[in-house]
């Protein structure tokens, strides 16, 4: 039995080192993967975790981040066509036993799911906290609920 | 006692058209505000809200979706400080009761609320999303707890 796991990240932007700083704070061992180096700057000085510098589409930079070895595997970067796509590649070739991928068009989450790929939509997410403002709101407000 | 809202909504992108879409869908009377005529096409047929094309900063488009009547106002462009600034004219100009903005910098979320102002942040939700498919991982992989 582990007590931590190995957590490989593509995409170090908000959410991507948001996650990446938190889980290497709790004591899992975390490699973040990103093409533009600057974005390491969002890790946090205490992160003690791996930076791959490169584009995770390519088999070398998959490897290089030990994908084998992973837990777990999360496909962050703002392209849902390059989510699907690492998050495939670490699904099938490298047999990752928990892949999640976050998805922006909620069309898309289906093609996902048959993938075998679990998927978290910001957008849909976003939308139905909205909407339950708005029916709480109508409640505070004394509208009538249909 | 109303048995529909006046929802304005700042912004028609994918978040904003959802919205828009099925805020209509369920007979509110919503308004919807874009710089980009184009947004539009993401409006279903069958919405039957109005569309404003313009600035919302400007407080001419503002008066022309008639901001007063507005029991609720969203701010959902991709622009934290459009949705900042919009949010708190709706609020602070207009009294609209219940104003939400979506903001993407968790770090600015306190900004907002010192204002007034609710905020929705989906780096937020999704980074808690994919920490909670981490913990359930674990569980299910035989992972220690700590």
């Amino acid at each position: 039995m582990k007590n931590s796991l190995y957590i490989v990240i593509v995409g170090c932007g908000r959410l991507g080192s948001h996650l990446a700083n938190q889980l290497s704070y709790v004591g899992h061992s975390v490699v973040v993967i990103d093409r533009d180096e600057a974005t390491f700057n969002g890790l946090s000085p205490d992160f003690s975790g791996f930076r791959v510098e490169g584009d995770a589409t390519q088999m070398a930079v998959m490897k290089e981040a030990k994908l084998k070895r992973a837990d777990v595997f999360f496909a962050t970067t703002h392209e849902d066509n390059v989510n699907l796509m690492v998050a495939q590649v670490a699904r099938k070739v490298f047999n990752v036993p928990h892949v999640l991928a976050r998805v922006f068009d909620p069309r898309r989450e289906h093609v996902y799911n048959d993938l075998g790929i679990e998927t978290i939509c910001p957008t849909s997410v976003a939308a139905e906290m909205f909407l339950l403002a708005v029916a709480s709101g109508r409640a505070a407000m004394g509208v009538a609920q249909s």
